[in-house]
Parts: C-alpha cells; sequence; structure tokens
C-alpha cells in the first residue's frame, strides 16, 4: 500500500501541523471517574475537537504498549515493525551524534557498585548532566585496537557510546540487569554476527572499570539496547515534505533525525518551542511539534501534575492557531495513564482539524469522546495519509 | 481472505440490489453545516436506514480519492491494486467496444489547434456528439501497417482508439497536457516495452493531424490513458452471482462489463432504468443500479443540485422496494463534496437492508449518523460479502 500512496503524492507549499503530547491517553482511576485528558480544563481543544474529525489510533497492535521510538515512528507514517530502531540509536541519534551504518550504539549508565561488584545504584546517585560530561571525557581514554569507540553524555546519568569498526554487530545481549544487589551482566552475543561486538563491549566494560574505579557514586557502567543505524527512507523523499522538529528532549530529536526532519536545538521548554515555529514556519511544510512532561507526570504516577502538563499544552493552542496551519493533528504517541505508572496500550486520542473535513462535533477532545468520532480506531500510521490529504497533496488514484 | 470466501459461496436465487449515487459522500460547506445527503429531504433512504446496519467505507485507503473506475471494482469486491484500470480500457468497454488481450486502447480528445500547433481549446468546443461520429469515421482513413486501428466516438468531443497488433503494451505517455497555448506531447515509450506502440501512436497522430486539418474547431486530437485490458475474474466465476448492470453512462457500463455482469444498453436517465430492472429482475440475482448526478454537480461545486440530485434517487427508491430485493445497499463509489469540487478521500456512508440485519435505528440516512453506524468504517470490498452473507450465499466456515 505504502508504495500506492507514495506514488500519488505531490508537493504544495500548505503546512502541516503535528503537535504531540507524550503519552497523552490516560485512564480514569475509578471506574466512573474521568481520565487525564477528560479532567484537564481544555477549552481550545475542546473548541478544536468540535470543528475537527476525531477517534482512536493504536500504533503497534490491539494490546501492544509502544515505546517512544515506534509510538513516533508510527505517527510519522512508519511501521514500527519495518523500522525496528534499538534504544542505542535513539540515544545517539537524540544527542546528534553522526552515526554511520555499521556502527553500533549503546545506551550507557553510569552506575554505582560495591567492593564485591554488585549494583547498589543504577543511576548513580542520578548524577548531574555536568558530572556526566566529565566521566564521559574520562572514558577517552578506552583504547581497543580496530575500533573507534566515543562516548558521549546524554542527560543525568545517561550516556551513549558508539562502536565504530569493522564486522561490528548489534546482537549483543545487554550488561543491564536492571536490579540491584548483582553483578552486571557481560555483553553476550545473542548471534554468531554478534561475536567480534561482544568481546569489543567486555573490553570497553573492563577498561571503564578501571577508570572508574575512585569515581564514586559512578563507579560503573551498564550497557543496554545495542543497536545499529536503521535504514529509514527520509519524509523528504517518501512523503516530498520539508519536515522540521521542535522538541525538547533529545531522544524525540533523534527519531526525528533518522526521518529526515530538520532539527531545530537548544529550545529548553515547550514556549521556546512557539518562537521556534514561527522562525522556521515559511521554510517547511510538516512541523513536529513535541511535548514530554504529559508522559513523564504519567509516570510518576501523578495525575493532577498530568492533567496539569495537558492544561499547559491547551494555553498554548491559540498562538499555534495563529499560524494559519492547514492541518493541525494534535494527539499522543502512545498513553501512559497515571494509574499504570507506565506506557500502556490503550488507544489514544486524536483530532484533526483543516478545511475540508467533516466534523464529529464532540462535546470536547478526550478519551471517550474522541471513540464516538467517526474514525473509530485506526493505525496510527494512517493519521500522516489523512494529513497530507487534508492538504492537498494526495492525487486521485485511477481514472 | 478472497479465497476463504470464494470457497464458501453457494448459488441461490435471492436478490441483492446495489444503489450507487456516484460521488454521494460529501462536506459541509461551513463547520457546523450539513452535507448534501444530510441537508437533502430523503424520507425514503431515513426510513430505510432506521432499519438497516450502516456504516462509512473506504475504497482504496486512508487520504487516497478514488477514481470512478477503482471505487466501483471495489464496490464490487475487487482490490483495486490488484486490478488497476487504466482510462482507456474504461473508455473502450464503455462503449461496448470487444477488446481482446493484447489490445491497447486510448482515450481520445478532439481539440482545436491554432496555426503555430499550439491546443486552444482541449474540448474542440465541446462538439456535439454527432460530429465526433462523423469525425472518427473520417479517422477510420487512418492506416499503419501490421496495426488494426478503430476509432470509436464516445461522448460530445471524447471517442477512444484501440489499436491491435503483436507487440503492442500500455508503456506510452499522454500527448495530452492537459493545458491549452502549449503544443499536445509527443506519445513517449516509458518503458523498452512501450517503443512500437509509442511509434505506433505517433504515426496515428500524424495521420490524423492531416485528415483532420481542415476540420476546425476539431482539427487536433489529444491521447491519454493507454491501457491494456487487465484480466479480472468474473462476478459469476467469483461470486456464482449472475449481475446486471443498468447505468446510463458508458463508463460505469464500461466496469461493469469488466467483472462481466450483463449491460443493459440504451437507458436514457434513471427514470428508464426502474422498467428495466423489472424486465431482468427474474434472470438475474445482482444488480447494479448507478446514479452519476450527484457525482457531476458535486464537481460543478453546485451543493443545490447534489442536494436536488439525491433527492431524485429517494423518490424512486420506492419502486425499488416493490421489487423485493432480498439485500438492498445504498451507497456511492466515493466522495465528492461540492465544497472540494472534485472526488475527495473522505469515507462513503452505507446502509445495508436486509431481512437478518442487526439495524442500527439511525436518525436518517447522512455521513455522520452513519459514523454512528455499528459497522464503523470498512474497507469497501467488504460490502459485497456482507451482500452475500445476507442473501443466505455463504456457508460456514469449519466445522
Amino acid at each position: 500500500m505504502d508504495s500506492v500512496l507514495e506514488s500519488l503524492i505531490i508537493e504544495n507549499d500548505k503546512k502541516i501541523l503535528l503537535l504531540v503530547m507524550d503519552g497523552l491517553g490516560g485512564l480514569p482511576m475509578t471506574p466512573d471517574g474521568l481520565t487525564e485528558l477528560e479532567t484537564a480544563k481544555t477549552p481550545a481543544l475542546d473548541a478544536l475537537a468540535k470543528n475537527a474529525e476525531c477517534g482512536l489510533h493504536i500504533p503497534i497492535d490491539y494490546g501492544i504498549a509502544p515505546g517512544s521510538a515506534p509510538g513516533h515512528l508510527a505517527l510519522f507514517g512508519y511501521n514500527p515493525h519495518n523500522y525496528p530502531i534499538g534504544r542505542g540509536v535513539v540515544a545517539a541519534m537524540g544527542i546528534g551524534f553522526p552515526m554511520k551504518p555499521g556502527d553500533v550504539a549503546a545506551r550507557l549508565n553510569f552506575a554505582t557498585r560495591d567492593d564485591a561488584g554488585n549494583i547498589t545504584d543504577r543511576r548513580a546517585g542520578r548524577i548531574p548532566t555536568e558530572q556526566c560530561v566529565k566521566l564521559c571525557e574520562v572514558l577517552r581514554k578506552v583504547n581497543i585496537p580496530g575500533v573507534e569507540v566515543s562516548v558521549r553524555p546524554v542527560k543525568d546519568y545517561r550516556a551513549c557510546v558508539v562502536f565504530r569498526g569493522q564486522g561490528l554487530s548489534d546482537h549483543v545481549s545487554d550488561t543491564d540487569t536492571q536490579k540491584t544487589g548483582v553483578p552486571p551482566l557481560d555483553p553476550e552475543p545473542t548471534s554468531e554476527k554478534g561475536k567480534k561486538t561482544a568481546e569489543v563491549a567486555k573490553e570497553f566494560v573492563t577498561q571503564a572499570l578501571a577508570l572508574l574505579k575512585d569515581l564514586h557514586p559512578a563507579n560503573a557502567v551498564l550497557m543496554r539496547g545495542f543497536a545499529e543505524l536503521p535504514h529509514i527512507p527520509s519524509m523528504r523523499d517518501r512523503y516530498k515534505l520539508k519536515p522540521a522538529a521542535v522538541a525538547v528532549y533529545p531522544d524525540y530529536k533523534g527519531v526525528s533525525r533518522l526521518v529526515g526532519m530538520d532539527v531545530i536545538e537548544d529550545l529548553p521548554d515547550l514556549e521556546s518551542e512557539i518562537p521556534a515555529l514561527n522562525k522556521i514556519w515559511k521554510d517547511h511544510n510538516f512541523f513536529f511539534m513535541h511535548h514530554k512532561y504529559t508522559d513523564s507526570k504519567g509516570e510518576d504516577g501523578d495525575f493532577q501534575a498530568k492533567v496539569a502538563e495537558i492544561e499547559k499544552v491547551d494555553k498554548i493552542i491559540p498562538k499555534l492557531l495563529a499560524l494559519k496551519p492547514d492541518v493541525m493533528i494534535v494527539t499522543g504517541d502512545h498513553s501512559t495513564p497515571a494509574k499504570m505508572k507506565a506506557h500502556s496500550s490503550h488507544p489514544v486520542p486524536f483530532l484533526i482539524r483543516a478545511e475540508c473535513v467533516r466534523p464529529d462535533g464532540l462535546a470536547g477532545f478526550g478519551e471517550r469522546e474522541c471513540g464516538k468520532g467517526a474514525w473509530g480506531i485506526v493505525p496510527t500510521t494512517k493519521l500522516i495519509q489523512l494529513a497530507l490529504a487534508y492538504s492537498d497533496k494526495v492525487l486521485k488514484f485511477g481514472a
């Protein structure tokens, strides 16, 4: 199907704005209660929903909670099954590391271990980013013949490592057990192809432990999500779009880069994304705008804080409408109900506003209202197709 | 799935009536307005909808507006992706030209060109059909060694040409630029396979220009939609149906012929389709009835005229019910909102009425009401499966 749609796409200057509140979908805390979105006072979103087409979307499949990368890939129209993205790649792309095909990246946690070699804190006391930067400098001394090793800070206790060399592969298992009180695992090949990389990773850990020995609480490293760069066709090639991302968090910038978006740097917060949008508005026609904290508060299990984050986004809607996007989609990449403190598989509400729509006339923007929308439940990957169609970028199929 | 369904189909005499209002789906002109169908006074259709199962259907995919041929193929249960039909074939089949495998057909417009060879009118002043018939006679003098050339009138300024001979292919580009003030293009091969046919087409144009030289305003021809006959299994073979079409417009008769329907000729208007149906009722069990002008008025952007066409159809519903069809589906092949003056990708409302249904009890027949129906949004190709099932033509699957 993809190729049929792609063959029908034409270029024009009409603007598509995709506003993603991370983990937007929620749950009521009690059977007769309201979800976070239903609880939030969202006059702007409610007004939008009334004149929009609405529905719910499923990023992966019924019953499957998506990670952030596949959730976003689906929103950008890429079937996550066809484009598996390892955590290491997301981390590396997120900080703008120029990965090349054949490179293998892994997420690195600085951690604390005791004299017996058991991990006592998987986050090294949540050291600040400045400390992380210094520790990455220390690890520059790691020297593995035939392999170029790059260690880069991400945020707080999180870093990433990229191995570059001949014959590397991401068929290597995590060293992070996700537990404390036990030693980390050795990196092991998960297939014949991963043997060399597992040895490289083991050598890296050995040298790192020596270098970090006296740097308590960051005297250990944990590796996970070994990953190679997947080949993903860019949104420019695939949709003839000029796409740009305004996002604060590195991981979302990483996914955006993977699909060929121009990524605006140094945005400290949601407010800063608005002038950034204004600045790039003329030269692009697809804008991905991301708000992280709806997800964070959901993961914290803080229902009211998630409600407050949604209300924060509602307040900026008028500023976004002032840009006069031809198509505007408001949605999430998955559900993160405060009740579950985790990503969940529940369908995600969306609204799509454009000149030529058949408004569902819903009472407001919420999970149950969107469930009454004419679109019902659609695969997430279909949303971009609607956005392209409603911005007049898709030709008629057949005579 | 197709082959599973087909293996379960049995023959019986129960009648299925598929009433298609072309381009039925619409849009409100303002966000709080009603669509054409919602605006139309349709007491008969509303009464049907109340006791029917309802929903919306998507002929090709989310965001893709279908042409007429693929829209109808989908209604007949054929996935349009698997059966691409070029415009030339639709035209040739529409006028009952007996195309054979290997033939290549193209749409022909009579047009006007100036002394410099630029096209000044792509429709030759919309000459009447009688004139078109005479011009086709003139073009019988075209003589291309080794190729049998048939030129046939379609309607007004529109004709079609069929080339028959060895080694022909439809890999040839249009000569029609769809613009005036420029000369037509040469027909070019779009692959190695199309080389011979492109030369044949070029020779055809050269001879045609000489023959038409003094016949202003029809002193030029434009060719588009080079197409070979696709192999499409007939509805008889596939569904064990005895299908018939009552349609006024040639293109729809063409598509009906492609799927093996008996096509009733010389029907001047909607009213004439009723006695025609009566006449063939006994000997068939699938009836495709087509009304064109809902689409035409939508393409004209004439909201009220489209409303009036829908109301015209509503008035004949009692006559159709008098035939006592066992299953009746009322729908469109795509949306043609007056607001957009074009085919659009918006889902198309449908109702299916039969003895054994679970009525949705909707307030009337309209896009938003159908959106509330239990079927939600279904691929268009599924409708025929429901029609077969509700007329007791599908055996149980498995023990």
